[in-house]
């Protein structure tokens, strides 16, 4: 048991999805949970003896969710992304080995040792900022052992750090070179069977696809969905980054917790994740990263009360970001959320689009994990660019 | 006396500007400066008994340089950042206090120690990714004392760290509220005079201007660069960034340093510039934070041979922006500028912009200002996002 004593709490209105801060107050650590909350002279005598960290009126928020990333993968695509700058086209960084299919090869030739020796800097990042629970996707291995291993360094990372670590299996992320002539057969033999042997094996928390002209079609998509349905696992889906196929629409049908990306979202998406309580999870690394100009709907989104989560999409490729400090910069600056709306996209928000339904919020019984910040105001955790004021981070209970 | 061995050093092509890393090599280095660099077989015997760090095979850049900051202010505006993605107008938001007066009234009524105290984190942050030599303006105070007062901040943060600071006089930075209707009271009572004063005090290093419809024209700077040379100060110049005032080819004309900003220069001033060898500093954080469509021209820069440099310009309103990694990021993507030219544009060419010619480049004689990667490929200080990938830093011949 461990008492903060002191402490400036933020707490979300769940109506208006505003942010404000408590008066110092005290909260009560107990079983990795949080056991009590309140003022220091209401604090109940079964707590009083326990040891109390004065937090000198210190800022405390939910620890941060990272819910979409791509962190486990092999080699870097620093180079491709030189070539590029230096006038390069697409064909001749092709023939150079690049693009998603260079990663995919270093993912295949990686052991698990250094699949899981180049990411651990990556999540100590996102770990020295206050994040304490991370989704990992498979995605680069495209075929059944590979897209296994990656699954199984990224439990390894929850055993090395001190963070929850949700995985999604993600083998519907590309067509590999060996099937580009047979659809059908990569995602019986391939997605579906490998689903089964990861999910055997106790790899899978959730299952996503990527629905898009370059990768899967919404009926294609479909039949991955059934398949996790069968097995009783949940389903999120990057949809409409590129163009408006349906995909939220037909994942939000599927009652799945998130659709992703979202750029070119029309009305019927936004009504059906509405209907479905599907979360929206939008990657301002990636639109900043790939100078897009089409903005994700995020008014009408808004108006229709779909909570929007926000994301790293830490990959080699179109977002190697590993700040989710900056993704709310970005979040504010390129789509205009306010604030609190970045804060909520990376606490409340995020836990609800990776199905954790005991944090992201400070709440008695909710997990214990926070971040204590040396702020004065809750906007300076979006308005600030490239300065991490984290004083502390508290996963389950414990410092850090 | 200090031997760096197994170093990968960059080094930069003076007539290309690429940067390649040579083969692991030994730097010498004695008195703060580099004595000597070569194949650790052809070490001179008088450095042979100094004592010798194996760097591995990591790859050393100089130290990096922000070459154009207003890190030392009063207050923040993360309130104001709020308020107006929560829709409010301009007219609410200066109600409010809002605005560059905001950051003004803050710093006028900020004694020395608190902006100090405030400005160190940021710093910090700076220097937690290899920063050896920092440029600072005045330009919050508009008052004699309160500009003095920022330079004195300024001057303190190069005794509390172990950084190189140079002063830049800004008072010409805004027309404060008291001298609305004079303003060539202005001038001669604050920013001139005031120069002469700071000055005797030892407090300038330079003399900057913000040449712009909303702050002062042409005519009004050059009687402000005119009295820096008459003091033998050199100057440097806020030109072009929001229209084209002509503000980079006045600043040539007067040999300036550098010229700063330039979303909006036209081959006029470019061709002045080139002419005059002033380095064009280009601010990818301002860019970014005000969402400019304007791109500072960057293919005729690099055609007419203009060193272009970049910098945080780290302020509480347009740029609040602590990571110059995150800056050559910026030029990179939003700016299209190479890995090397952003590797070059905070060393090489941010020490040209600040007048410091014994430094920003891996030569014999030079300051031994250096920065250690966990890096493969210097390309990865570009291209990752949110990532610090410093092993160590060496001020003046010393970890730091
Ligand atoms: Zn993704
Ligand atoms: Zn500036």
């Amino acid at each position: 048991m461990q008492l903060l004593g002191n402490a400036k709490l933020a707490v979300i209105d769940g109506k208006s999805g505003h942010y404000t801060v408590t008066d110092p107050s005290t909260l009560v650590m107990e079983g990795g949970r949080i056991a009590w909350i309140g003022d220091a002279a209401a604090l109940p005598k079964r707590f009083a003896a326990a040891p109390c960290r004065d937090l000198g009126g210190r800022i405390v928020t939910p620890g941060l969710i990272d819910c979409h990333s791509h962190i486990v993968f092999g080699g870097d695509r620093a180079r491709e992304f030189e070539m590029r700058l230096e006038g390069a086209g697409y064909e001749e960084i092709a023939r150079a080995g690049g693009g998603i299919l260079s990663t995919v090869k270093h993912t295949r030739e990686a052991d698990e040792a250094s699949l899981l020796a180049s990411a651990l800097p990556r999540v100590d990042a996102l770990l020295a900022e206050g994040v304490t629970a991370l989704e990992i996707k498979s995605g680069y291995g495209l075929d059944i052992e590979t897209e296994m291993k990656m699954l199984r360094v990224a439990r390894r990372i929850g055993q090395e750090r001190r963070v929850s670590i949700r995985t999604t299996w993600l083998a519907a992320h590309a067509l590999p070179p060996e099937y580009s002539d047979d659809r059908a057969g990569y995602l019986r033999d391939v997605v579906i069977k490998g689903m089964d042997r990861a999910h055997a094996e106790g790899l899978i928390d959730a299952v996503d696809g990527f629905c898009e002209g370059i990768a899967f079609t919404q009926g294609e998509i479909a039949q991955v969905f059934d398949h996790a349905a069968r097995l009783g696992l949940p389903v999120k889906l990057h949809a409409e980054q590129l163009s408006d196929l349906g995909g939220a629409a037909m994942a939000a049908k599927h009652g799945a917790l998130s659709a992703d990306h979202l750029e070119y979202l029309g009305a019927d998406g936004i009504g059906a994740m509405a209907a479905s309580g599907t979360v929206a999870v939008l990657l301002p690394g990636a639109f900043y990263t790939l100078r897009e100009t089409q903005l994700p709907p995020v008014q009408a989104l808004r108006d229709a009360g779909v909570p929007m989560a926000l994301a790293t999409d830490c990959n080699p490729g179109s977002s190697p970001l590993s700040s989710l400090l900056l993704t709310m910069n970005m979040a504010a600056t390129l789509f205009r959320m306010t604030p609190s709306e970045c804060l909520a996209g990376v606490t409340a928000h995020a836990a609800r689009a990776i199905g954790m339904g005991d944090r992201g919020v400070i709440a008695v019984g909710n997990r214990a994990d926070l971040a204590i910040w040396d702020i004065t105001h809750l906007a300076e955790l979006s308005y600030r660019i490239g300065f991490n004021p984290l004083h502390a981070r508290i996963y389950g209970g414990e410092f850090a």
